[in-house]
């Protein structure tokens, strides 16, 4: 056993110290619950999280007799998410007290492989702007980041293993990189979302957040409702595409150094790394992205309009729902077809490549808890429906965690994967 | 006003009326109300609709004081779509009782309109293959189709003007079909599902079932929450591409000689008419769209297959369920690239045509509840993505009717609205 207290271990750590008989996903879950205890005053990460439903879980856990792939692995749930015994609100007063009657499939899966659902994660206003409460870990005067800020801050707080956020723009990705977590968003589609609140369904995905890629992985797995297989030995050097994307100058000029640092320790790692300039019209993705992401949030959100306008936040009311609103049928059929052509365009650009190194973020997460930060750098790739993951490997000027990326080609969500641990390899 | 019951009328004439101040929301309910206390014995179109809750809809609506894009018309809502005033059971006894806290956004668009929410229509056990309680209205030994047996019924019986189904395979066009009413599945991807329980998400779309092909665009706006726009003049003849499909012999034989009488009646009208065949790759489609539909839909019923496995049907359970669990993520991911590149040919193809005339289904509504009729001639359009509408064209051999389904490329249903009208004048 590694010689760490048990609420620090990776989800991979505690199945197998379950399966050996060497723990308890009792003791592991007294061991968060006591840690969670002393840190959550600073970091706020949870919006419900009741201790004796979680060690109920645990103890009829152990009792199951069976080993599952996530046995005893305490798992942060983003507050969108439905969960048929713990309330779920959406980051909204509106909802105040809803209580699903039955688990979102992601969380069902959870619980079939045995993992314990620790609690509901802070999320902003509908996955949107709006910030909640949660602080960043490692300066409580910084944002985590958003909108699944509750679980990488659970995460990065060592709190907890996992968590389950999603992505319509950068809500996985970010807070994980501001949080010192490994982040994962699969490809578009890949993980079902029944029971998830639509942010914009042309868009959104889950996203994973957790302290090993290996976890990741083993996780996407118990979502995709497979057996989980063992990622494949990593000694091949991926080809890898430096991409500084067409905003490069957004990116701060100490994240451009560490990147630009990353990616020749690569190559004299023994990958092939060389310079990736995207198409002219990949910077209207942001745009079409907006637009998409804007029209179907306003419709999705059309109870809420109709019943509660008073109780939406006067920023979501004046950006993304007027957006929305305004947005015409064509401009928005318009937006969707032309990121579909780009997905074909992108699919192209790959085939000389694994997988593309570029920033997750910025840089470290901004000062100020009023918003979640630059989402352009992920806004791109989310558009592209690709596997994200996001690798915790720099610290930014203020010795705060920043985030390499890598993207790789929709559906290579395992190659991504075993890229990502040779890159984590070659660059510690 | 048309010289026939209100509970006959368009809901684009029961829209006029209103505002002409010739009727009113609640003479239109009670006329309605009063119809189907006549038919619903025979029909059983209905899991759940309350007289006074209904009324007290349109009482309200004629205090409004505006008039909406639907002011006034009574709407059938399969029961898989969440009303927060009603309850919602997914047509499975394992969601007795249960009420959602929201309305779907479909139903929260239709109610914005002014339209009546006139209650909840029977759906086959979770929008799959176990049939309800329907039966068909022009014959109550015969299947009224599914999985939106109930909407496809209330509106073929005369019962209310609009209803909401859904479509994952042929869930709206096959039902429509054999009550002879216009039926129409959209793009998928235009109109949003936040709300509707989740079948199969990369194929599932809202499907709307009607009096008139000017009802369905009307109501489609509404849902896609715009400003109704008319149709354009439908005085171009379209050109069309006859499409008996590689399943040709599965279609009745007077299904056959219906629809190659009515491509050469359209020919004499002025279309352009000349036969399609498909791609050989195109044969595969019904698999890919199988093991997709399966994969999704067994995870998505997580929750349920982990508590309540004894109250699903054996039918469920040892065909979708059952495929679907057994399906390797590989195959399904496999299958999805497939109907994506197709998807891709599809469009290339349809650069001759406006539209495809086709089989709605293979013939009549066939004897017999205990199923739900021949899927195959939707699931092959249903997985391309593109816009479906069938017309009540034909009557088959028992004198019951037979539909003309009419394909356009995706994102052109208003052109397929104006096609579809031209063939239903030149036809009559």
């Amino acid at each position: 056993m590694p010689a760490k207290p048990l609420h620090h271990f990776t989800a991979t750590e505690i199945v197998s110290a379950i399966a050996a008989g060497k723990t308890t996903a009792v003791a592991v879950a007294e061991s968060c619950l006591e840690y969670i205890a002393g840190r959550e005053p600073q970091v706020a990460a949870w919006h419900f999280l009741d201790p004796q439903l979680v060690l109920a879980q645990a103890r009829a856990l152990d009792k199951r007799g069976t080993i599952g792939a996530l046995q005893g692995v305490p798992v942060g749930i983003k507050d969108i998410i439905d969960t048929s015994d713990m309330p779920t609100e959406y980051g909204t007063p509106i909802h105040k007290g809803h209580r699903p009657r039955i688990d979102a499939t992601c969380v069902a899966l959870t619980r079939r492989a045995g993992g314990l659902i620790m609690g509901k994660t802070v999320t902003t206003e509908f996955a949107n702007f709006f910030p909640g409460k949660t602080r960043n870990p490692f300066d409580p005067e910084r944002t985590p980041g958003g909108s699944s800020s509750g679980s990488a801050a659970a995460v990065g707080a060592g709190m907890v293993p996992l968590a389950v956020g999603t992505q319509t723009t950068a809500s996985t990705i970010r807070p994980a990189a501001f949080c010192g977590s490994v982040g994962y968003r699969p490809t578009w589609g890949d993980l079902r979302c029944a029971g998830v609140m639509e942010a914009s369904g042309s868009l959104d995905t889950l996203g994973l957040i957790a302290r090993s890629v290996e976890d990741v992985a083993l996780y996407r797995d118990v979502l995709l409702g497979v057996t989980p297989l063992a990622l494949p030995a990593d000694n091949t050097a991926p080809r890898i595409g430096f991409c500084r994307t067409h905003i490069w100058d957004q990116c701060e000029p100490e994240t451009q150094r560490l990147l630009e640092t990353c990616a020749s320790r690569l190559a004299q790692a023994g990958a092939s790394v060389s310079d990736v300039k995207l198409p002219a019209e990949f910077s209207r993705i942001e745009d079409a992205h907006r637009w998409i992401s804007s029209f179907e949030f306003a419709r999705n959100r059309a109870w809420e309009i109709d019943h509660h306008w008073d109780m939406i936040s006067e920023r979501l009311r004046n950006n993304r729902i007027r957006d929305g609103l305004d947005c015409s049928y064509e401009t928005y059929r318009d937006a969707r077809d032309f990121l579909e052509q780009q997905r074909l365009v992108f699919d192209d650009l790959m085939a000389d490549y694994d997988v593309l190194l570029t920033p997750a973020a910025a840089g470290e997460a901004p000062l100020g808890l009023h918003a979640t930060g630059n989402a352009s750098f992920c806004a791109i790739w989310t558009s592209m429906h690709v596997p994200a993951v996001t690798l915790p490997l720099f610290k930014g000027p203020n010795g705060l965690p920043v985030g390499a990326q890598l993207i790789a080609r929709r559906n290579n969500d395992r190659l991504l994967f075993a890229a990502a641990r040779w890159v984590q390899r070659a660059s510690s």
